[in-house]
């Protein structure tokens, strides 16, 4: 038996330790609500004087959860503590029951027991989160938002209630550490996991969710297929911190055997249903696929690429029927709205190759997903909105307004896009190039594309390849978008490479792992970094040291910088250099 | 002896075989030009009847060399074959002499021989591309661009005259296959190598050289110091089918004892002459650090990061004088004009932290470097601007608008811009997403940036990473800027995807090894790579096959595809599903 239940409790694989250099601290607010960060010490800067200066630690956003708390006991059995349990119940009347979901025979294995069994909470009537905001309630969850991004807790407030921002945050999902998903908000970024249907799967897929989030996976989509796809999802969900995302019509083609025409609403309300107790915190459902939509499709270089849509364009075909999603929406809503499951309104239709971007097919879809908008928003559910996919760079604007334009302000959510077809293999860079675009305009979460893209499954080295590229993408985004203090990090990484503190720009960057094993190539000796030079251009030749040089003399010498240079400039040119004043030079690189 | 010289002549190494399901065509123009292209063979498509269509093999743009042509013979003492020496003797008057290079005690190894020795051409007045263009002289040069980029040749003259376009093609250098950087061309991507200074460090060099040519790179900057500069570059040169350029001011440094102060306008002088009579392409200078500039860089988080501009920074506060670099200018445009080397305008005050990004000193630079283009002009010298270096996405569009001002509308040649400074060891992707960028707004040439900047030197993996990460962006702004033919491989690639011709993908793709193997990880069984499946979702479900359906019924039928798709959705529903027409699912990463 390969499953978590036999593993070490608190036993931390590599992969869930605590970040060198760092440690997790917590921001407290009101009600007990302490919000995680990780806050990475910095070494100090020697003043002209030979003084050592401290800098102060930087303090970052940080998704990885209790795992990279050295102080937390990790039992995946148990799963992770339930932060939200209290907040939940105070605010809201609840049906308490055992879940309904039992195991069916050849759809599970009936060895793989899930944690600990515990009850399931259904609301009476509407406890979302929009729900909430609307009344004016500032919920534990907004306030965490809030913390955790350094806004007002009003300010969150409104932009949930006015449908700008979501919070997903099942009811059911106790353990969850909220986030917000909305274009005033930091840029978030989804990783796609899932997809195994051997034995072992369930460990590999706990795996790869802690490993994603330690990168900065903001929210993780589960698109598992075959067996064992409740329990999969149970261990994940009861070990994640972050908002896990599904596409029930996967696991609701998987009871009737694949076969899409035999799909009813029964069976996938029934699927919703079982999910919603679970815990899944948001919902991709494919509602906007209309039958008189599928034509369009027809003259497609690359037709229909989303597997939700297909199913569905097979299922109107087949019955010559628009789809119960469509039909059924209204009904949709009252579970959603119950358990505060966000929609996640599928783009079937988006383009799977440049030569489809921006069609017919595309955005007569993206019309209906807006009037399937304001119908969930009259129900208090939480919309979000996805989109493509493949699009060259100069159509990329007119994704993201007409999103916003067509869908109420909801927030968008890309999987790129992708800017050119002819990169596999790469298209995590093709990805991030249209994700920092289409961010920096206003889409606030971007689903990770990995180096596997259209090749095969991703393994560990590319959910972190594609996690990476994505975070670049949305930090570059915060960075255009000139959100409040997305430029500390850079700042202070620029300043630890100015000044030569090696261990530091390890430390602030995205990947501190790289980053060293990269350097310590080049310059494997001890020692090497603290050195005042890189290996680029060695030791005799770097240019950072005259503006150091510039400053000193204004500093000994009382005056201002401006007047300092001038001064030197004029009087002090040759002594200034024969002082042993080198010109460092940075990297041979350059040019 | 580690050098080219004892290799087994013809003996091409992995690096430099033929590209598989490829070969090397070349395109007929008048007076015996023919330029090369890739030309990719594609498997059949299977239509509706079962019969076999042949695809149209696909020609894309090589900047392989011969290396990729196994009709040629490859003897790096020998060197490439001299391609433009007609073209060159024929048009212009020349004194021919010996190199007056001579070795240097302690400058490099006696035991390094230079290829076969050869006179060097020095032209009587003008030899430039751009003096033959205003005189409404097509060169065999510009005839061989436009062929290579589908273009009226008379179009390609006119860029060439008004300084829109430079063709980089030292006369010193017949072995060039003539290329054009301009923003009405293909966006181009310039690699950098060197900087070794071991024994092997030549072979390294010109594997590095081949290496970065066979993924794309357009010109190769020959970035090397310490022992043996003038020997490797030698090698380069005579091996090299794209421009090389360099930076003279570091082997003038070198001569030193890389003391930047005993710098002197006659060594720097010699040292130009030197390069220019190996054939060098184009040069990097960094004439427009002024005195009066330097202030501004004191109060920038990361001061000073070009090389370059930091040694002439020391020059000039050392001497409290004006660089000779900008009081030479004329001087120099008198040698550059006489070998048609191409000047680089160098951004030596360029930032190297997004704090400093569009401030004082990088504009007021820039200025000078437009002041310096028309001196150039003047002297009917091509010349490109270089540009920054660490830029957020809000302010890229400033750069290139203030470029084309202040620069008359001469290229702009940009490095990165990288979008965050928080990214070392991804610094290709976030370097590939503002040159995206850049290059779309009108950049001409990228140059690549490669996972290991700001870290250590780059090896073999870093080059081709760096190399396809920015052919990556090249490609993706020429398809947002709408360059005739830029979409006919991503078209192409599409539809082989569409129709599961695995092997087509790979090879249509910009590296077939990588996209091969990610495949074959997956799916490593023999006939994989011929089924109509991806690994992602196995066999059961794909998205494609309902297109092809609705077609086919089209066709058998005698009707347009919209009345076909109305009648099937009318009538034939169930039928056309009963048919055993399965929706195919591409990928299980879809959501």
């Amino acid at each position: 038996m390969h499953q978590p239940r036999n593993e070490t409790p608190n036993a931390r694989t590599a992969h869930m330790k605590p970040f060198p250099g760092s440690k997790k601290v917590y921001v407290d607010g009101s009600r007990g609500i302490r919000v995680p960060m990780r806050e990475i010490q910095l070494h100090p800067t020697e003043d002209s004087s030979g003084k050592m200066q401290d800098n102060v630690p930087i303090r970052v956003y940080d998704t990885s959860g209790p795992y990279t708390d050295s102080n937390v006991n990790i039992d995946l059995n148990r799963g992770l503590p339930e932060l939200r349990k209290s907040w939940i119940l105070e605010r809201g009347s609840y049906d308490t029951r055992e879940p309904s979901y039992r195991p069916v025979a050849g759809h599970s294995d009936p060895d793989i027991a899930v944690p600990a069994k515990r009850n399931v909470l259904q609301g009476h009537g509407s406890v979302t989160q929009m729900h909430y905001a609307k009344k004016g309630i500032v919920t534990p969850e907004m306030e965490f938002v809030a913390l955790r991004e350094n806004l007002d807790p009003d300010f969150v407030r409104n932009e949930v209630a006015c449908g700008r921002a979501i919070i997903p945050a099942n009811i059911n999902h106790p353990e969850l550490e909220p986030m917000a998903i909305g274009r005033n908000f930091l840029v978030k970024v989804n990783a796609n996991i899932g997809n195994s249907v051997v034995r072992s799967s369930i460990e590999e897929e706990i795996e790869k969710m802690t490993w994603a989030i330690r990168w900065g996976a903001d929210t993780v989509m589960d698109l598992s297929t075959g067996q064992n796809i409740h329990e999969t999802r149970e261990w994940l969900i009861r070990n994640s911190p972050v908002p896990i995302g599904t596409v029930p019509i996967y696991q609701a083609l998987e009871k009737t055997g694949g076969r899409a025409e035999d799909l009813t609403w029964e069976i996938y309300r029934d699927t919703l249903i079982e999910q919603a107790e679970q815990g899944v915190d948001y919902f991709t459902i494919h509602a906007g696929v209309l039958l008189r939509y599928i034509p369009y499709t027809a003259k497609r270089v690359a037709g229909i690429v989303s597997r939700g849509g297909s199913i569905m364009a097979k299922w109107c075909l087949a019955h010559h029927e628009e789809s119960f999603l469509y039909t059924r929406f209204d009904e949709i809503c009252e579970i959603m709205r119950v358990y505060d499951i966000a929609f996640s309104l599928g783009d079937g239709l988006r383009p799977g190759s440049l030569a489809d971007a921006n069609d017919n097919a595309q955005f007569a879809e993206l019309e209906t997903l807006g009037e399937l908008t304001l119908k969930a928003w009259n129900q208090e559910c939480q919309v979000m909105i996805e989109g493509p996919g493949h699009v060259p760079m100069h159509l990329i604007k007119e994704n993201m307004e007409r999103e916003l334009a067509a869908c109420h302000g909801a927030p968008f959510y890309t999987l790129g896009p992708l800017v050119t077809d002819a990169a596999p293999g790469y298209d995590h860079i093709t990805s991030a190039i249209g994700s920092a675009m289409i961010g920096w305009l206003g889409t606030a979460m971007l689903c990770y594309v990995t180096p596997k893209e259209h090749l095969g499954l991703p393994d560990k080295k590319d959910v972190k390849d594609g996690v990476i590229a994505h975070k670049i993408a949305a930090h570059a985004a915060d960075l255009a978008k000139g959100h409040p203090g997305a430029s500390t990090i850079d700042d202070a990484i620029s300043r630890a490479r100015f000044e030569f503190r090696w261990e530091d720009q390890f430390l602030l960057s995205f990947d501190p792992d790289t980053a060293r094993t990269f350097h310590d190539e080049s310059m494997p000796q001890e020692g090497s970094r603290v050195s005042h030079f890189c290996s680029m251009c060695g030791p005799q030749f770097c240019s950072m040291k005259i503006t150091k040089d510039i400053r000193e003399y204004a500093e000994s010498h009382g005056i201002n910088e401006k007047e300092a240079l001038e001064e030197k400039l004029k009087e002090k040119g040759r002594e200034f250099i024969d002082g042993g004043a080198e010109i460092y030079i940075k990297k041979a690189g350059s040019r």
